[in-house]
């Protein structure tokens, strides 16, 4: 019998022209049928952005030869949210792939990233997500080994049962390295880290004051266990992620604030 | 001695006109020295999204009397960056509180909310932050419960000592009831539950296509300690949050991925 054609959803938050999302739909072309919802301009920090409060256009593009791609004029969330309840109806999707980005997201920039907001909306649907980042932001960085490895992740994971109540949701980041500098993968946890901000101030013509965000990242973790780290080794660093924030550690320190109603008056 | 006046941020996420926001200054007003920084437009649904494409703009406005208020052309979390490392730099915030939103927040919505994803941010710096919101959309709620709930958990939090390398962040939810029909508050996990999108179609006055996004929250969970769970009952609901997002249960399922480089060729 055969084995029915696995479906892939493939998106981004750089763009539907952004290199990293040619890459990424070659990485897979092979392993499925392929369809494409991206942005139609750059999305990144965007995070689990949703466009609520204006009209979403998805427009189809014949950028990749033989694969249904589309355009949209919203965020990665929106873009598989669409491909979900519309392009795909009736269609289960086997795996959602986003990126490959141009830069990095490791860390706590997995909950302000276009890249992993995309792939954990498509793990809230029940579907096996992978969201890939090259630690190169130029648009001709060299996505060779990403190219590689995400196909052998994406492989992996389409190997994997599904499982809508717990599908795997992955946050891969490869360093920007040439083949025979690369050590390997390694399964890490979500260093913990933080930007810190510096706004830059300016004047526009009119005087008035306003501010570029810009900002560096601090790893204040000294874990070896770390996705930070492993990218400093020369791995690739694969984060197994969950979206349950509940801090079940601190449930003690607040029973004061369990009680009922107290009578007033 | 003299105990050092509390420093606490307010924000949000409907914008710095919302009745909420002005429930939620009341609410803190006497509990320390008060800041707000807020959009200047709503920001719902923007998760944790941040603007690095366009510049930002910050403006005072004299809306609250007797507290140093600015508006933002930004999203929810420029806001805490720039209260953060602007306007506040030289002093130690206390609490973030954001809200209190128009509509719920509950379970999966954390991830979404603009109103949770500021008050993260304040977390992510290490700063005892909480989200608050009631569960009535329209613009002529009754905030009285909510409002009276909200110093109640401020006053405690700030009462507890401070935590830079795990602050508290609570996502608290408020039933929209008199206060006679609210039950108490209660600790709870967060939801297993999702978002069913429906896209309604529309065409514009040229023809073309378009989308309103639109949906039902849908509650997968039958658990009895949950945040949807409590408020059905009529309590508010309180879930302590935290943003280390790795699965550390799924590692074992993914060893294969796990390997130093194989020599190629």
């Amino acid at each position: 019998m055969k084995e029915k054609e696995k479906i892939i959803l493939v998106t981004n938050d750089d763009g539907i022209f952004a290199p990293g999302l040619h890459n990424l739909v070659e990485a897979v072309r092979d392993l499925g049928r392929v369809y494409v919802v991206a942005p139609d301009s750059p999305q990144s920090g965007k995070g689990h952005a949703v466009t609520l409060r204006e009209p979403l256009r998805f427009n189809p593009v014949d950028t990749f030869e033989g694969i249904e791609a589309w355009e949209s004029s919203g965020t990665p969330v929106d873009c598989v949210k669409w491909a979900k309840n519309v392009l795909l109806k009736n269609k289960t999707i086997d795996l959602c792939v986003s990126g490959i980005n141009h830069g990095a997201n490791y860390s706590i920039n997995i909950i302000y990233s276009g890249t992993m907001s995309a792939a954990m909306e498509a793990a809230f649907e029940g579907v096996h997500s992978i969201g890939f980042s090259l630690l190169d932001f130029s648009l001709d960085a060299d996505f060779t080994e990403a190219r590689r490895s995400a196909t052998e992740i994406s492989r992996f994971v389409l190997s994997q049962p599904p499982n809508p109540k717990r599908p795997l949701l992955l946050n891969v980041n490869i360093p920007a390295l040439p083949e025979h500098e690369l050590k390997g993968m390694k399964l890490c946890r979500q260093a913990n880290a933080r930007w810190v901000e510096e706004f830059k101030e300016a004047r526009d013509p009119q005087g008035n004051k306003y501010y570029w965000l810009a900002g560096e990242f601090v790893n204040m973790d000294r874990g070896k266990d770390t996705d930070v780290q492993a990218l400093e080794e020369g791995y690739i660093s694969i984060v197994p992620c969950q979206f349950d924030l509940t801090d079940y550690h601190v449930f003690d320190q607040l029973t004061e604030l369990h009680h009922e109603r107290k009578e007033v008056g």
